[in-house]
């Protein structure tokens, strides 16, 4: 059944992880994908460029943003019961910000991991125009 | 560490679900995402539209990939115990199939699930150009 989207938020809101969808370039544009720990704080959700260890330091997923903000996030919860699967999706737009205290602070409350290492990096701001979900 | 595309092949192989970014329209594309069951064999992922109730008949997933080809497909595995975080991505070309017998019989033996009930709509199957992943 399809989630209201105050149910949809409500779930998004208390995962532990969600995958971030990106996508740029002009005409057919390249989708990509990473997950990310994250905080929901009223229709705003943050992510952060922390000290998990990235495969590279010109992270595609801030170039995509930059190029193109509109992303899809999803968070879901899979099970082998399958009548007990849902997810959960944010569309908005997303900014990048060098530095952004409060956000950092949804974080730190959100995860023991960041309070003894507050992520430092540019943090993500996605503007949710839409929460949707689905549950069986 | 970067994981090589064998070892994230073979996560990703592994992982009982996963996420689909698929992306279509012209110029800023809209990404869009949705969690999938699939398999893999060789270099394909395979997934199907199943009977897991979804929110509209008319998917959004698959208009999508006849719009563009691209996805990117992402498995992770989270744990509060962020030194053992992992993910790994397949980035390829889907091309959509009104029927897929073998790939049918691939989803049936990795899930029970699909054994009592095969999936019998469109199967999606994606050409990995590319695997790639991380682990903590």
């Amino acid at each position: 059944m399809r989630l209201t989207p105050e149910v949809a938020r409500e779930r998004f809101a208390g995962a532990r992880v969600a995958r971030l969808a990106t996508s740029a370039g002009r005409d057919l544009a390249v989708p990509h994908i990473v997950p990310v720990t994250f905080a929901v704080h009223d229709q705003v959700l943050a992510f952060a460029v922390d000290h998990k260890p990235k495969t590279s330091t010109a992270l595609r997923r801030l170039r995509n943003i930059a190029a193109n903000p509109q992303v899809s996030v999803l968070a879901d919860g899979y099970s082998e019961d399958w009548s007990t699967l849902w997810w959960a999706r944010a569309d908005g737009v997303a900014s990048i910000h060098p530095a952004a205290p409060t956000a950092v602070e949804w974080l730190c409350a959100k995860y023991d991991q960041y309070r003894e290492r507050p992520p430092d990096g540019p943090v993500v701001l996605v503007d949710v125009r839409r929460w949707s979900g689905w549950a069986a």
